[in-house]
């Protein structure tokens, strides 16, 4: 943020709707941003002028990097960059390292963000396993944080105690919770219940003095917020959890059940905004691939939120 | 079902509201189950009479077998048994070795309920791990089967693979699916994803000879039913599954939103009816701690279907 604009960088080719879906987010998320704020749209240029101007807007509301080529869902992740290097990620990941940007957000190719994000910007040093984590709502209202969501799907103790503190950091800087509490996903609330790695990883957290380890935590607590503001599992059961909730607000729909409440709202993937990874040194929002322009939305105002957050620089301070 | 009498033990003593939710339950359930069957209750014979009598049912429509002591919740399943030889669950499982009944059911002490399983009636030899599952509704109408639910937390390839078996032929048998679709929970579709654990077992299943394996489900498809009958996972992984299933329908009711359809009806526990323990020597239903008599009711009419269904023998004649 040098120049005292803060840069929300995000691939306009990313995405099943992309351009114009993100296009049209991108409208939107400029009419919720304050004006210290600059959206700096990777992609097709004259696609993004088109679309912004069949909108009646003036595409000098945001900047754009032309890029020639794009990384779709069939490229494969870690062979894309090198095969694409004109495409909307490699530049914009480009962009980030180089800190023209400041914050970083695609709907694209996931596997393809999670390699750019790590041999781009890289892990911060100290941190085992960078992880994905996932915006959840709780019937109390509110927000609670889940974490790892599909990344590492085989947890190590250790792992699972820093995703306790990069959650606990998360939720009081990005979420703004006092003092999270943070707890340990297991199939009992007693210390001796679990799995291997549960019971080892529960060994560690209780003595964690970097966050507030209330324990375990069941499945019938992830989404009341009664108990937990960070709930921490391994990236296999994560992804479950995360899939299984979303699956139960597409059944409301197709039952006809109301949904026009704030718990139901925030478990449609249009509300999440996106999936922030955890752990390297810049901000990087994974969004949904079906994402639609309020998804867009959401998933930039989220990222500029985590950017102006100072998330980042914190966690670096605290391994430097 | 020597005497050519279908005979279905339940322990009156187990469970929350227990002796009086348990002897109402068994009242609705004989109303519904034909004549060739007979509840055996195990308890205190006075309260269940004295029950039974308020009801002005006459206690004539079970057998009673008068036991003198309880296993609680607090007792230490391993220990509950030799320390109390006349309570309801350990004469309730010595009938049930000694082939005096043809299943039994307990709202009781689940930890007791497998120990009991275990150490009474024995795995069926072949059998690496018994396992408990549960029946889940599913949005396309019917019933799935998820396991395991809890029992096994760590669980090697081949064991999974057994639960594909142990499940397909109980969804055949007991929910009178024809050739079950078998699936592996899991956080891809694709072969190649998943943890160690999954990664191994996708390999056995996919060649199995014993069942349809129609390879790995998400956690988006566990509840729509389109893609599988019978669901393998762990169970750290399904005990989670199942704990936040019920906590939405606890939600919906918490958010008042309308739960009177099939989907949400198979989603209140007290109609699920009970955890079958599968691979064991006899049947055996673990029902909900906190059981209705309406959750009774179903507990004792599931026991009574697998009992007359055949799945024990079954198994056993597979493996012999």
């Amino acid at each position: 943020m040098a120049t005292g604009i803060l840069k929300i960088g995000v691939d306009a080719m990313g995405g099943d709707y992309a351009p114009q879906a993100v296009v049209l987010g991108a409208l939107q998320a400029v009419e919720q941003l304050p004006d210290d704020v600059r959206i700096v749209l990777f992609g097709d240029e004259a696609a993004i002028r088109e679309i912004a101007s069949k909108e009646g807007a003036t595409s000098d509301l945001f900047d754009i990097v032309p890029t020639t080529e794009v990384i779709t869902m069939s490229d494969h992740p870690a062979q894309a960059f090198s095969k694409k290097p004109d495409s909307s990620l490699s530049v914009g990941f480009g962009y980030l390292k180089a800190g023209k940007i400041d914050g970083f957000a695609s709907a694209g190719n996931t596997g393809a963000m999670l390699v750019g994000s790590m041999y781009s910007v890289k892990a911060i040093e100290g941190i085992i396993r960078p992880t994905i984590s996932s915006h959840i709502p709780v019937v109390s209202g509110g927000t609670a944080l889940l974490l790892d969501v599909g990344l590492n799907v085989d947890c190590k103790p250790d792992v699972l105690d820093q995703y306790g503190w990069l959650g606990s950091i998360y939720a009081e800087k990005v979420l703004g919770i006092p003092k999270p509490r943070v707890a340990l996903l297991n199939i009992g609330e007693e210390k001796e219940k679990g799995n291997l790695a549960t019971k080892a990883a529960y060994e560690i957290m209780e003595g964690s003095p970097r966050y507030n380890f209330v324990g375990n935590v069941e499945g019938k607590h992830i989404f009341t917020g009664e108990v937990a503001d960070v709930i921490v599992c391994d990236g296999f059961v994560g992804n479950i959890v995360l899939k299984q909730a979303e699956s139960m607000y597409d059944i409301a729909l197709r039952l006809g059940m109301p949904v026009d409440n704030p718990f139901y709202r925030g478990m449609n993937y249009e509300h999440i905004g996106g999936t922030p990874v955890l752990g390297v040194n810049s901000v990087v929002t994974v969004g949904h691939g079906r994402s639609t322009p309020l998804a867009i939305r959401n998933m930039i105002l989220q990222t500029e939120r985590t950017a102006r957050s100072g998330f980042v620089s914190q966690i670096k301070a605290l391994l430097a």
